[in-house]
């Protein structure tokens, strides 16, 4: 009757199913179908989240009392690892097309696959459920895979450290720029990455005024970052040595990585490369001024800015972004608008909140 | 040729001037015609406040360089006090209207304002400049006054903790069931309240981890509320005892209102109070549990609920908005609605940013 | 051999142990004889709490696997409700002395404990299990009652809201100045009252920036300070009003106390009784200024001050204490040194943590 | 009288005046002659700091009302640079030691001190006022330089980043470790380093929850870094890119520091290097776990760990430290134990404070 795009939101009750709902509420084109998740069934999601009061007052659905992609257009997965797998052929077969929030589908081999899940702290099978359908999904860095993603059945949307890593170094990776392929990368996050579920980490008495680096050169979301990187353009291959540090606050990513160029720059030359790659992408904002974390939070940009040591061989470059916005739920609402032929930025015109 | 109202936005740069910026601009129905500050005049908005980038490119014009008025529908003063005063009659008699976010003219005789000029930290003289335009104006609480708001020439917005004040209180005056007419009010506000200007008290190493009392039973902001709720109804009187509280947070006011009923109530009773008198009202949402200080961070609703002790004679209410929102450029976008006749929540769907 | 007070600390390794246990190793004349926990038994202390790296490396017992009381002149129960309790026989028929932060034995009569009990969220069952023991018991507000404790077998250390209320009123009930015995509290926390184990409502992303109203006019830690306050001196009963909000902030609690007196005061006059009451108490502050949350931070010190509204009939008294220590631990150390003859201060001469 | 070492503090009103004042109170060795400041003169030390209630009512004499050295047997620059040049020739002839918290005696020639003061943000003129003292002078990293500091009639108190920088790799520069003497160096560091004065970097609603990277490629912490660490055993040189970043949190310095190594090593092996270099050093712990910011705040600890990236050719080492310690007040207290022949730890007892 509405003529607009239905969507059904399975793992609405995390921070992840949160993003996505607000974002579809406010939407010209998208309504829900159903909100499912295993936690709160039965609750209304504005008893779950109160903040949602006189917004939403639809009724979270159990996963065994919906069918996955049931009456909809379009299924979000807003879940851990390894669930979309086991819903991705019966959808795919229905004609079904789907987006994940999780590793799951952001590799088209079973060997990339594999080499992510190796390093996954909670994968214990490497193996794919749905093999067949790797190569035929889409990496979901809206601004380097716009193509792509238009037309494939499955998107996989980007980790949120990886965005911001792979969007600040990509120019410099395809026009082999990058000293041995290697760079070294400072990820300082909020905590809402980690999810809504109480933990030690995530205690506010142990976070609150804290610093907390964790997975030390071992981080899951680098695979994909080396395999974007190291693949595109003239690169030849590329290694992340990457600290991810928690911060005591809730939202943000700042990405700080180091390299040595392959010739001397200016500072000129190297913000010129990042206005050229990113001219016509309307959420990326290459700055004159270093980005701050809380710059883009709120909003689905992903600022960026870069530096060149005395010399002009060795360069910083720096992104930010909103964790739970261009490194979640943003990038997903921005691959749904290329996925259904609608402007990227239906739906995201919300700025950042500042102060 | 747009057909939208043009408004000037006077004091653009503060934190007030740059909440309504942003809330203009995404607002279908009204325009900017000029931003105009003594601070940063000749810069531009996004120089000033880079979040802005790809947002708003506007000069920043000096006080001296532009007129007030010109060329626009209505001016918006996000000025400290005594500043619209001295413009109110050249703008009233060229048939302009205004709202201004000071103190000026939140009271509509010379007696009140001079009540409240006694109190003001910064009011040296508290003789008002435009005493002929006092009672041509309206005091900006939406939900009380929107008849007078839609037609006044002028509309004076309220003080940020009077708003969570009145709203929570103005029912039980209103039926005269506030004992002795008498609360005790404990305010808890984030530091964006006292604006961009760097001081000692609002210095981070100070302030974090931080509560601050303030102006102990002297603030200000309690003349216009004791003024609204003495006169409201079957009242006959009030009398605040209010201690602000000020919070190592950046956005938020928390009033918690303790006060003994002259008849013995049961929750329920006092709920629905509440809700009649809100009903209708898209912007209050009267809530089962305790509001939340982030609750309605973000959005433009003062979240309500109130409590009952043992016995049924003593209540506790407690409201919660964001105090840069419903404490202040919400509620003046919300006062333009009325005063141009669109629907209250023009250009303020957006929902709270949580977590 | 060293003549030093030997304690067994039980319950080793919440908030509420590490406290002591911090105060034990640099005090000069106690040294612990076990740390006793079921959580992280079998761990080094600092490996539980790397900062304690260097400081003590004694390694946690489970409760199964040492006697309480074992080769000890005291035990620190810095257990929740109901667990020193079942102690508390044996220990004192074999002449070992303890304290308890719980509210096991904070009254010293079954009725008294039975409403306390009837009010704890955690508490299923209201009969004590040492009945014939309370009436031998002091409850440890310092100040108060240092005579009972120095000689007492048993000290219930005070709820961390009730001392601030409790020493902040004292002086007023004593003297009867308190209309009805009515006070209206808005008490401010830290999170760390909650203790170490991750909870949603002390997960990060929900509380950071947030402040959460909870237990609305039914905190447990009411009775101890409705009781001690109705029956010091001239007091004939107090009823107080209780609202407790959790702040996004680790460490504190600032209560703000709104009441009616009997007569009417100066604040020079309402000054001089919190200074007469308290003189040669090293621990408590009496100011001019209001107290701030962070001022007594990492200090056992008690802040206070004192305000009366125009007229001279209405107060407000402000008390604020590092909740883990006044609150809890540093108030424990203060009763052990009264316990075991020591000046109150010893061991507890560390100021303030600023900024 | 006392037979205490006399002690006058210049500077006594700011952060680190305030941080080296709370240290000789305590301290058993020494005892304050005269608290002097332009700012605050006249005024009680605790009415400018109230959390300093009960434990000291010094009054703060003007520059201009007290000697230099008066009545004293050492006196403490907590001043920016440029000050105790002004008085090292009149002290130093008089026989009175002196340590500075600037970068004024960090350098031991004129030529060096020239190349920071050219990178110094605020110093003007390059050539300093007491040439004839550099090479006198000793530059205060306690671990490194106790010989030194034991005789020296002047210390330099290193700078807050450079304290974390240089001990975290001294031993692998020492070693001739460090592939190119290069060094990538993120610092994220608490507001507290910039002192007590506020400022718009330094406005809680600017600063809370965000992160602001600032001088990129370009502090002048970085000079002594460089100095200290390319001389050091085998080292022929280093280059230190850094980065600091703000942080909204008042203290703690965290660095990451990335390097290649010159020869392939194991993370045990790279540990024992640290371990044997800081076997005796009371201060510095080197940990299994990578070190928190929060870990060692409150104390003069520096938290050390290091990890070695697949293959073992990368090496990633970081420092955590109290700002306001290690990195200022305490590492000044400890070279003043040096100083007189007292143990290094005397007056430095107090461990972190946790949560």
């Amino acid at each position: 009757m509405s003529g607009k795009i239905r969507a059904q939101l399975i793992g609405a009750t995390g921070y992840g199913g949160l993003g996505i709902l607000e974002l579809l509420l406010a939407h010209p084109n998208f309504e829900i179908s159903t909100l499912v998740a295993r936690d709160d069934a039965g609750r209304r999601i504005d008893e779950v989240y109160p903040h949602l009061a006189g917004r939403c007052e639809l009724v979270v659905q159990g996963p065994d009392a919906v069918e996955a992609g049931a009456d909809s257009d379009v299924v979000i997965f807003a879940t851990p690892d390894r669930v979309s797998q086991q819903y991705a052929e019966s959808l795919t077969a229905r004609g079904i097309r789907f987006i994940d929030y999780s590793g799951d589908f952001r590799f088209t081999s079973t060997e990339d696959y594999a080499r992510y899940a190796d390093r996954h702290p909670s994968i214990k099978e490497n193996t794919h459920d749905a093999p067949s359908l790797l190569g035929r999904n889409a990496f979901g860095v809206s601004e380097l895979n716009a193509e792509a993603i238009a037309t494939a059945p499955i998107v996989g949307n980007p980790g949120c450290f990886a965005v911001g890593i792979i969007l600040g170094l990509a120019p410099l990776y395809r026009d082999g720029l990058v000293e041995g392929g290697l760079v070294a990368v400072d990820g300082l996050t909020g905590s809402s990455g980690a999810g809504k579920k109480p933990a030690p980490l995530q205690h506010f008495s142990h976070l609150n005024d804290n610093v907390v680096p964790y997975r030390m050169l071992n981080h899951q979301h680098v695979v994909e970052a080396e395999m974007t990187l190291g693949r595109i353009g003239a690169s030849s291959g590329a290694t992340v040595d990457f600290i991810p540090h928690l911060l005591g606050t809730t939202r943000g990513i700042l990405n700080t990585m180091h390299l040595t160029l392959t010739k001397s720059m200016t500072r000129e030359a190297l913000l010129g490369l990042f206005r050229e790659m990113y001219a016509g992408h309307p959420f990326v904002r290459v700055l004159d001024t270093p980005p701050t974390l809380k710059g883009p939070v709120g909003s689905n940009y992903l600022d960026l800015s870069a530096f060149v040591a005395e010399g002009g061989k060795r360069a910083v470059v720096m992104t930010s972004i909103d964790n739970l916005m261009k490194g979640q739920s943003g990038s997903a609402m921005q691959n749904l608008n290329i996925m259904f032929g609608l402007p990227q930025t239906a739906g995201l015109e919300r700025g950042p909140l500042y102060p």
